[in-house]
């Protein structure tokens, strides 16, 4: 059953494409799924999307559209005028139609708005674009099913035949009163076992999880992850309800952030992927390359400082990488740790217990490497001071480095920045300056000079 | 409508527990959601935990059980009788069911297994037993609804109102041959907008996604991502239907996966969160650690090896923790970018090209940072040809780091091993050893020494 995209298949449409045969290409399509005929877009030139995309009708481009990659769609989009996009916006669900059109340069917005038919459309829309992009508002589309309590079950299954017309999955049925406020909901299973007679009153279930449309995405996602639910109403400060945010919206945000926090990670400043241009991989990550550099050169000269002692001691400089490396590293593990822990919400101990922790860890952790260690440089150079200095450097190093992993991002969270910047080039460049810097200083302590 | 664990409430229910007071803690607890009381026995102490699982009825605890960490479940598993087990496992969705069963302890299973009084609950679990944990069959739950092609509208929501009481949520229904073979579904949505007499062989679709039970976890992923699915149905090499994967499972795998890739990437090497103990972050922080540690002796002893250079050009050992510093990070980049790629299935490109397109990113980064090093060093100690040497060396190592971080991952995928933990302190070690040697080799070519 699964698509597979030949280099055949692509040919063939390309030169169905340039033979203009509108009728064969029809018929081709007509077999695909519109996430497969967006794989195949995403691999045409952008006159030969453009093509498709005017071709096919609206009711199934809409569709394509939403999985084309960003990039491609906002390409085909600067192709069409204002009344196609309009046409395209009216087939899609509201959140999607307000994502599609939050995306437009903001001089195309107003007349795209203008140009769509349905007024009710263009108001959900209107109203879904005045919300914060990260918010419940934000994420949630207008379409649900909603009765009235005073409903029977007959009517309210007659209602719900025309609202569910506009509502790709039905997940829950919402409850509301004369007011349209939320007041509880009932599952399509409880309608299916009811008596037609039954008035919804009486057995709609009042205990009904909500969130308000400013309520942050990450609460929603928390909620809905935790209490395990498909959809979840949004309401108004009025508890009016006005929309629900539902879990492939969810699972979108979830990747996305997951995502974000991986790149922060692994030093990419800016979402980048591995069939983007080498200009845009260049502006992701040049940023943190430079600031390697500039730590690397801080590195430098704090070496360059000690240079009195290099003659005589000169074993010290060659464990600078090392020192280095193992600073970033722990730097590196703490960090993530509190990153996820915060992004779990699971972080219930106070500052203080956390730093204590994290010291007592650092200390096993230097302990047995420094063990290791002051090992191996005996044996190599055969004098145990220098051996004993450089090692009980090390755990020196290490604690800090382990601190300064806590202690940042737990700072950046308190000043609402995201903390995942901490575990990235951003901490392993300062623990690698601080540490070459420790490392020297207590040698020289131990070694008396 | 947030649920606030407050030390308060905390406390409140630890005196209940000490005192016995069954009566007042049912009634305190049957206003609570199971996942928030949950949250609460996670904060419990074993007994206490104990206390209240084997106090409340076993339609709720089963729910609360699912919901609790791993480790915690685990113990208070322990603590039941096998005859216990049983009772929780036959309220939980068969998934949930074979999920537990799979935790015990191999001597336990057996004997629990047998201690389930309904058979057919008994036999469904273990044949979800049988399947590989990362499949399709290994994810999904028996419970469903399925109707037969020759039914009526009339008679299939007859049936369906039985089977939909074993189901949590009806996402879809699943229509069957007489031998059970999946030949379609059927929207809710169409069941509720169709005649009472219809015959269920004029109104389904045909056309329906499904799985084999032997598909991978992550394929079953993309498939139900790629096309917006909140449910698939599973098959057996035969095409019968046998179970079902939800999208909440689903959310749950992607989650976990890139929280793995997460902490792999940041030198983790095993699943921990910020409250486990000490022993157990060592355990996950100590492997990485200790390469990281021979990484840097490995570098020490080239830095040894070069010893006889250092009088006339100490200046080049100062630069050491920069270039294995830009190593590491151009590796953790390139390789970064090459797991995403792999996970999101859009490296379609070949070898040959990524290495190609991954060699010319370098030199453009490389170059421009090369640039900025020159000048900085030149300035610093007035000494242009050295300063070059430094410089084109940070090139050879920044291009050859960005190979092998786009090679290693590619190569490890290629071979069945997650590429992901190329992109930890792996690859940042192997680049350390690696740039300094070639910078080491580089400067002095360019020297002429």
């Amino acid at each position: 059953m699964t698509f597979q995209l030949t280099d055949e298949l692509l040919e063939n449409i390309t030169s169905l494409i340039n033979l203009q045969n509108d009728r064969e290409l029809t018929t081709l399509f007509e077999e695909y799924h519109f996430a497969d005929i967006a794989e195949i877009i995403d691999d045409l030139t952008l006159d030969q999307a453009t093509y498709l995309i005017k071709l096919l009708d609206s009711q199934r481009t809409s569709d394509i559209l939403m999985e084309l990659e960003e990039e491609v769609r906002e390409r085909i989009l600067d192709n069409l005028s204002a009344k196609e996009i309009a046409e395209e916006v009216e087939e899609m669900d509201s959140d999607d139609a307000a994502d599609v059109i939050s995306e437009l340069p903001s001089n195309r917005v107003e007349n795209v708005i203008s140009q769509i038919e349905d007024e009710d459309r263009a108001k959900d829309i209107v109203e879904l674009l005045s919300y914060e992009e990260n918010s419940a508002g934000g994420l949630m589309a207008k379409e649900l099913v909603r009765v009235r309590e005073t409903w029977t079950v007959a009517g309210c299954v007659r209602k719900m035949r025309s609202q569910a017309k506009n509502v790709t999955r039905v997940h829950s049925v919402y409850v509301v009163d004369k007011h349209d406020k939320l007041i509880g909901r009932l599952s399509l299973k409880d309608l299916l076992t009811s008596d037609t007679a039954t008035k919804i009153s009486e057995i709609y279930i009042p205990k009904v999880d909500f969130v308000n449309v400013h309520t942050e995405a990450e609460e929603v996602a928390r909620i809905m992850q935790k209490y395990d639910l498909e959809a979840i109403p949004v309401v108004d400060d009025l508890n009016r309800l006005v929309g629900r945010v539902t879990i492939d919206d969810i699972l979108d945000f979830i990747r996305d952030e997951a995502e974000k926090d991986y790149q922060m990670a692994a030093g990419l400043s800016q979402d980048v992927e591995a069939d983007d241009s080498i200009l845009r991989h260049t502006r992701a990550r040049l940023p943190w390359l430079v600031l390697g550099l500039l730590g690397g050169l801080g590195a430098a000269m704090i070496m360059g400082s000690f240079e009195d002692i290099l003659e005589n001691y000169t074993i010290l400089f060659f464990f600078t990488p090392l020192i280095a490396a193992m600073a970033g590293n722990v730097g590196v593990q703490s960090s993530a740790i509190i990153v996820q822990g915060l992004a779990n919400d699971d972080l219930k101990e106070s500052l203080v217990n956390r730093l204590l922790k994290e010291m007592l860890l650092a200390l096993l952790n230097g302990v047995i490497l420094a063990i290791l260690l002051l090992g191996f440089t005996y044996m190599w150079k055969g004098d145990f001071l220098t051996a004993l200095a450089i090692s009980l450097s090390l755990i020196i190093v290490i604690v800090v480095a382990g601190l300064v992993g806590t202690f940042v991002p737990l700072f950046l969270h308190k000043r609402d920045i995201d903390p995942a910047i901490a575990t990235g080039p951003f901490i392993t460049t300062s623990n690698d300056i601080f540490g070459i810097l420790i490392y020297f200083y207590i040698a020289k302590m131990v070694l008396g000079i």
